[in-house]
């Protein structure tokens, strides 16, 4: 080796993170709490391969090169293999692949990372944590019930307090009705009308930023925005707008009625919406009844509306009421593979942001009904249902509100004054581990004092052990505190020095106790 | 879509593998154990992302187009990215970008999935987890005394027993020693004689198989085997094959003397050995004295030998006496980019294999002192010293050994027999469950008892509640024992039978109360 290659650049690719100490602990307790409830409900874990086939993951062309972007993919002799993109397909492949001997329903709950190749940007990474419950093998509305209810449970379990998150419910089916009744789905051949549906979709997608106007234009002619851009609509007629519309109004008018209802319950005056106190008694039961009534004519929104009914009494069963569980007409991000029913947990508080402005989270968590996963590997249809809570963004919302990861104190520091008694140094620190205590002997190379006092406090070290020749003569240590040590350089008070002075002597017998005492 | 896909193969990629339940549980449960050790002796957690570049991760020739064999690649524009191969390049890399605001010696505990792309084999899989300790930043062989000490407490956190493990400590140093003795090395010019050096060290790496005489053969001309095929020799004279027979003669006498000294402890005859009782009395000195009169001809092995007795009696000073540790100057293998001290934990017991016969697991956990691994992102040495732990090998020992991963108890599983009062039963799982109760109600589509009790039986269930209408009306509910009732049913004897019926009727309101006794 004479010539020396070009240095390598110490970064870790573009879109991926490295979590340090409290971050790692941090996460790994709040999948541990979500864990224990999917457990008590009687999830089974479960632990699939980081790699898969790519064509067991699916959503590919068979006829490219190079599968589809959206997942790291890899070519091994005649197959591609990729990395993961969520939880939901590899339990497909799983359930496909050894139902002989699970049990049916399998109920299962799984954690860890998932991988997408797309385009990074702030605080969005390309690998990430998921943490899922799914129930694969039973069409009953109740499993649906039981998935929204342990996601409630899991939330409050992960540190999000009632109040501060709502699960918006709607079904696939519903929203089929809707499209069915305005002539934009055919039921006996799905390919009709594929493009306009997609348009009406996406308008129904804007119903926040563009009001029912705004949609209207979209799914007509289309609409030209403040800017002057034209953006061409899904071409309807007044008649085949007119229901989705209707559609879209209902989830305003129902949101308004919440709105109403939550002013009531905290005393204020009454906002007063152009819609009135539409669903303000019972917004579930209104949105319910009024969706039913838009879908009258498709058998399928007839029975997505009898399966959110289904649901929403089911969660009211076990007290899962409408203070959490909203139905949603409006909800449509998102709907994938779902076939039924679809949720979407959305955290309901305001933080800060970076640039001090208000930001909300959103969604956290999202699932719903998928029927046909598993048919693609066996051709038998297997009911399945199931939700994946981000957990990343979840810990990034209770963070950005100041309920993050605190950093846990770091251990004690015994410093080694004389580099040929590192021996006891060692042996003490393992003491004060046998005693329960987190410690370790500092080890680097620095000899100095003051050196080795700032790397206990890079440490986040809460005392430091300090036994010279001096005192190991006299049979002491001396205990320096470094969080008061810190503080009386900051100009703490007078008093507060006098509680709890930055350095004590101790007696070397007294050691473990007196910082038990000082750390408990 | 007219035309039907072919269904695509329900199977993980080769090599690859999921894991269920228990065994879920198992690997969690031990990865925390570890982790708890680790963060009790003062590492800090830290999670890398899977992904690096294939330039920070290393290895690889710059001007192939495909990267070397052995990990998962890809092509992402201008770079290649793969999968970690271990938790050990990716902590070189983290420093090199972080250094900064890290603390010197930085000490950090990591676990997670690694990944090879190697032939799988039986018990071969290209995914495994790593449980990693690593402090970076001192030379100090106290560093390298605290990394075996953890190793031992981390081991037997994890249920290794004491006296069922080794920890075998070498040094490359020394090794390099006798290679410069044997002038099979040229401490100016490393390049020298790589080829001999290389067929020296398999050699040595043979002894267990070949002896002592088959290695000098090795040394010298060659070796026919029983075969009668023939391998070439490092071509040595016999000045230089006689340093590297005296190395490997020391460790095989040494390894007699512990057999001598554990036969001796264990009250047995003594087996006798040719080369008697060297070593039985301190094996540990034993051997650095007869490595340091082999090696007093090279500084460098002279260095190694001062660290290994620094870093046994650093050991000694912590209670971890010779036997935990062995200094082994025949362990060889995996000394890659080593550049001091190594150490390999083995398990010494036997288990029984699949195939009746007696297996070793051999090494579980190895590690050692890397120099260089920071150097080659920022050209200054950065002194290292690190272990780490094979979990699923670990887990796989333990498992043959049967104190493996038993499967936890499935939930309580309430049963449905009216369709229309699965409310009723959810809601009877949930007040189980708010009193620790692990339970579900029955989800599935049969409406029989036998295949719910089926059902029940296959999630390892240990009771059923069922609440007819008839129960119902009367305040009761049955409870059924599948335990007891699997006992009976395989003919358990009449008195446990009354001990324990299968079947109880319990008033509504004692449930829980009935319940908890029983689990209890």
């Amino acid at each position: 080796m004479t010539d020396t290659p070009r240095r390598p650049r110490a970064e870790t690719p573009k879109g991926f993170r490295d979590l340090f100490g409290a971050e790692v602990t941090a996460r790994a307790a709040m999948l541990g709490r979500i864990a224990a409830v999917y457990r008590m409900w009687g999830f089974e874990p479960l632990e699939t391969s980081a790699v898969e086939t790519v064509e067991a993951l699916g959503k590919f062309l068979p006829d490219v090169d190079r599968p589809n972007e959206g997942v790291f993919a890899w070519r091994e002799e005649d197959d591609w293999l990729a990395l993961r993109y969520d939880l939901t397909a590899p339990l497909a492949r799983v359930f496909a692949q050894h139902r002989a001997r699970l049990p049916n329903p399998y109920r299962r709950f799984a954690m860890g990372p998932v991988w997408r190749n797309e385009k990074p940007g702030p605080g969005r990474f390309r690998q990430f944590t998921q943490c899922d419950a799914d129930t694969v093998g039973t069409a009953s509305p109740a499993a649906d019930a039981e998935i929204v209810a342990v996601l409630c449970e899991a939330l409050e379990a992960a540190g999000v307090a009632r109040g501060d998150y709502v699960v918006k419910l709607n079904s696939r089916k519903v929203l089929n009705g809707v499209l069915e009744v305005a002539g934009l789905l055919d039921p006996e051949d799905a390919s009709r009308f594929a493009a306009e549906r997609g348009v009406a979709l996406r308008a129904i997608d804007k119903l926040d930023r563009l009001g029912t106007e705004g949609v209207a234009a979209l799914l007509g002619a289309g609409r030209r925005d403040e800017s002057g851009d034209f953006t061409r609509g899904a071409g309807l007629s007044a008649d085949q707008a007119a229901p989705i519309l209707a559609f879209v109004e209902t989830g305003r008018l129902v949101a308004e009625g919440r709105e109403v209802r939550a002013a009531v319950g905290r005393g204020e005056d009454l906002p007063m919406g152009p819609g009135g106190y539409v669903g303000a008694v019972d917004p579930n039961g209104t949105a319910l009844k009024a969706l039913g009534d838009l879908v009258a004519g498709s058998a399928t929104g007839r029975e997505g509306v009898a399966e959110l009914r289904a649901i929403a009494g089911l969660l009211e069963a076990q007290g899962v009421g409408e203070d959490r569980v909203h139905v949603d007409a409006a909800t449509v991000r998102g709907l994938g593979y779902y076939t039924g029913a679809v949720f979407e947990a959305e955290l309901t508080f305001e933080t800060t942001g970076e640039d001090g402005r208000p930001r909300r989270f959103g969604s956290v968590a999202g699932g719903g009904r998928y029927d046909d996963l598993v048919r693609r590997f066996t051709g038998e249809s297997v009911p399945a249902t199931g939700v994946s809570i981000g957990v990343d963004r979840l810990l990034a919302a209770l963070s950005a509100r100041g309920a993050g990861p605190r950093a846990e104190p770091g251990p004690v520091v015994v410093t080694v004054m004389d580099r040929d008694r590192v021996g006891e140094a060692m042996a003490l620190a393992a003491e004060l581990r046998a005693e329960g205590l987190r410690a370790e002997a500092y080890l680097g190379n620095a000899k100095g004092f003051g050196a080795q006092m700032r790397y206990a406090d890079r440490r986040g070290a809460s005392f430091a052990v300090i036994e010279g020749s001096d005192e190991r003569a006299r049979g002491v240590v001396q205990l320096k505190d470094l969080v008061a040590g810190k503080a009386a350089a900051e100009g703490a008070s007078l008093e507060r020095w006098r509680d709890r002075p930055a350095q004590v002597e101790v007696a070397r017998g007294d050691l473990v106790k007196r910082l038990k005492a000082l750390l408990g």
